[in-house]
This record gives structure tokens, sequence and C-alpha cells, in this order.
């Protein structure tokens, strides 16, 4: 498992089918880019989200929120950074902030929380369901509570 | 304009191609089939959010938040119904309730604001901008208050 | 089963989130309408491409072709007429037309060829892993050689 | 201008929304891999199509065509080529293949063909145009022909 400082933050370049006739990106692809930086957070961490698939767990989103600050372009550059907010074992919230990478400039925050089932949508507790899973959850955690964001 | 009990709920079935892999429709896709409604509503109430835009105003997304209850299946039908939560003249918040048409039971729930800008990204005053588009949310929000939900 | 002057054709209004920035339907979305259609084709029927999975058949596309005469916008209603071009209970081939409805015109003609497989992958002959399915697409085929399309 | 050795293929690693309950992408998304391609090869060339769009320039697309051979799966990564088959100063055609990177298997072949437009939907000679663009894709169909591909 990595380290924190061993994290990369997500690198997304906006694609044209992305913009609507408003010029810029429509909302509802910045929820999809926080699934990719997700996923990409847990294959950094060495447990992609297709392995817990594959160990007959899936993790749906039970809530969603996004905070539009700033528009986003076509051909930007935009670095998603998340962060594991509170974790039990059986539900996950993960925060987001996405920011331009030319100017560093917030332009999106947002929040998505998770629980876990089995394949009969059966709640687990994923402590028990998989622990490499759950330490993986854990450990982003603490990153977390670390410096008291 | 119309009278509230004349607005009918947005009716939307599910297609394939907004499913995942996990079997039901991708979180992402009630975040759009919110501003289906959304402009369903408009339209209904005789004021077309294309209509707005040819008159040089446009509506982004400030925020949007969604609650995630019960899942949708491919080839269910869903009621779409809207409430409008606040509406000061600058700045519009909507509420969205997503029912299985089959069971009546609440899916989903979810809200967006919004606000107004000239195409030049200039914020707006629509009761200033548009006295049109302007009744139409409040008369809107009217409902909303009536009864003290 | 129904006839085929029974068959009403798929109607779609355009929504925001399928513009792009050039201010009219990104292309990809009509072949999205094209599956659309067909899922409706087959609900008219009577045997809905939801039932087909629930019997255990897939029905994955296996070539896509679209010509874009004219630009759909936001807030269009088009038309989609499908017709199946062939099928030998092994592969299907089915065209799409889409019209404007407010003027009629041709907007956009395509074309879809698909095969049955089972869960594992494996390639079905339809008409004998459903025989059901099998008439509905035979039937289909027969409307279209009748008058020489 | 790059010469033909410096273009780099497309990487694309495949999203989770990306996918239907099928189990692998949904066709339609390979339609929108293609105009990241297709944009990526631009932007490579030094030349990227937003800022043809600045200059005044639209490309649309006049037509899609694309042949699944083998599906493609959540977290595969995909390798997309392009070729200019043709190009004419008026009209212009591109063919793709989209390849597995860990196997190097072809998945999808695919082309489309495009126009180009002014702001009013004016047909344009891209060479009287815009001569840069112009000998952009001047000099990617020779790179086809060379090799009598």
């Amino acid at each position: 498992m990595k380290k924190r400082e061993e994290i990369k933050p997500y690198i997304r370049k906006v694609q044209y089918y992305e913009t609507d006739q408003m010029g810029f990106v429509h909302h509802s692809n910045y929820i999809r880019w926080f699934e990719e930086a997700r996923c990409d957070f847990m294959e950094q961490m060495g447990m992609g989200y297709g392995e817990m698939e594959k160990a007959g767990i899936i993790c749906p989103v039970l809530s969603v929120q996004c905070e539009y600050r700033l528009s986003v372009y076509f051909q930007d550059t935009v670095e998603i950074r998340l962060a594991v907010r509170s974790y039990n074992g059986v539900k996950l919230t993960i925060s987001y902030t996405i920011t331009d990478q030319a100017t560093g400039k917030v332009h999106t925050r947002g929040e998505t929380s998770h629980c876990f089932l089995d394949r009969n949508g059966k709640i687990l507790s994923l402590k028990k369901a998989s622990p490499g899973f759950h330490q993986m959850f854990a450990e982003g955690l603490s990153w977390n509570t670390q410096d008291g964001q």
C-alpha cells in the first residue's frame, strides 16, 4: 500500500463531447470525473475497484453533492484530489477538489458517500468482507484526520 | 401561465445506455433527468429554457445534490416531480423527487441551485432581465410555500 | 404480436445535455437514440429487450453506421422509424431514419447489426434459443421485403 | 508540424460509467473515443481543434461507421491509432483502429467523415479559410498514401 505522499492527483483533459451548448462542461460530467478519480485512487493504492467487484463486492453511490464555482472548458486540463472524509467499515465518504492545472484555481468541490453490497444487494461490513479493501480506506481516512482537515 | 394542478410530473423511461455494469442506472444520469424535468416544467409553464437562451440569458447550475435510496432499472418508468424551493430573482433552488411509476416508491431525491447570466458571464437579476421568466419562478415558489413544504 | 400498421414511430425530444458547444446534438447521441428506438420497437411488439436478457440472451452491436444530414437542436422533437433490413436467425440488421416531427425532413439515417450471445459469450441461433424473439424479427423482416424497400 | 513517427497513439483507460449492464463498454462510447483521438492528433500536430473553432471554423461529423470485433472492459487500456484516409480541402475522412494495450489485439475499427463550416453554417474550403489547418490534414494524408494503406 502506498504512502500519502506517493499518491498523485488524477489528471483529466476535458473532451469535446463533455461540453454543452453553454460552451463549457455539462455539470453532470463532474460527477463522472469524481468516479474516475475514485477508481484511480484505488488503483494507485494497488486495489482497483474492478478487483473489488471480482471479489463479489459492489460499492454503489448513496449520495452525491457538487458545488460549481468556475466553469471548465474544452481542452482545459484539471487535477482532481480526493480525501477520505469518513469511513467506519460500512459507510464511506469521499470529498473531491477539482483545480485547473494551469492556474491552480479551485473550480469544483464535491462529495460522494457509498456503502458496500454483495451481489444480492445485502449490505456488507467491508472490514469483514475484505480486510484488504477495508485497510485501504482506513489508511486513507488516517491521512485526512492527521492534519485536521 | 399554468396553475399548479395543471402541471404534470415528468415521465421518463430508463434507457439501456443509462445502466452500468452494476446492472442499474449510473448515478450521474439522475442529474441529467433533473435537467430534463426542469426543462419540461418550464415548457409546461409556457416558457421553455430554449427561449430563455434566445433572450440572451443562461441559467448555469451552481450546485447539485442527490440522494439515491433505491436503484432504478432498465425499462423502469419513473415520475419526476419538482418544486421551487427558493427564488429571489437572482438565485433559484429546485428540489426533485423521483418515484417509480409502478410502485409509487421514492427512489431518489435531489436539489439543484442556479443563477442567471448574460452571454458575457455577468450575473443578472432575472426580475429585471426578463419579467416573464421571473414571474414563472415566483409563481412556482408561491405554490411551494403555500402548503409549508 | 402487432401488425405493421400498429407500430408507431419512436418519438424523442432533444435534451440539453445532448448538445455540445457547436450548439446542436453531439453525433454520438444518435447512436443512443437508435438503441432507444430498437428497444421501443421490441416493446411495442410485446417482447422487450429486457425480457430477452432475462431469458439469458444478449444482443450486442456488431457494427453501427450513421449519416448526418441535418443537425438536430435542443427542444426539437424527432421521430425515429426503423426497419429490419436482414435477419437469418443468427445475425440481425436494422436501419433507422430520423425525421424532424415539425417539418418531416430526414435529418439522419443509420444502421446497426447485431448477433445473439448467451451469458458466456457463445453465439446463439435465436431461432433455436428463443422461437418467440425469432418470430418477432422474422415478422419485422417480412414487412420490409414485402414492399421491396 | 510533427513528423509521422513522432505522433503517439492515443491512450485511453476505460471508465466505469462507460460500461452498461452487458458488462462491457457501451457501443456509443467508441464514437466518443474516436473524437478524443482526433482532437489528440490535432493537438500533437500543434493545431488543436479548439484553435480551429476560435478561428471561426467548425468541423462537424458527416458520417460515422464502427465495427466492433472484441469487447472492451472496465479498467482495460486501449490504444487508438488514426489515419487520414482522404482529404481534398473540403471533405476529410479519418479511420481509427482501437487495440488493447496489453494484448495488441484489434478490438474496434471505425471511420468518420467531416466537412468545415463557418459559424453561419456555410461550407468552407479549409485550404482557403485556414492554410495552416489545411496543411496539417494534407500532411496526414501524405503519410497514409505513402505506404499504400
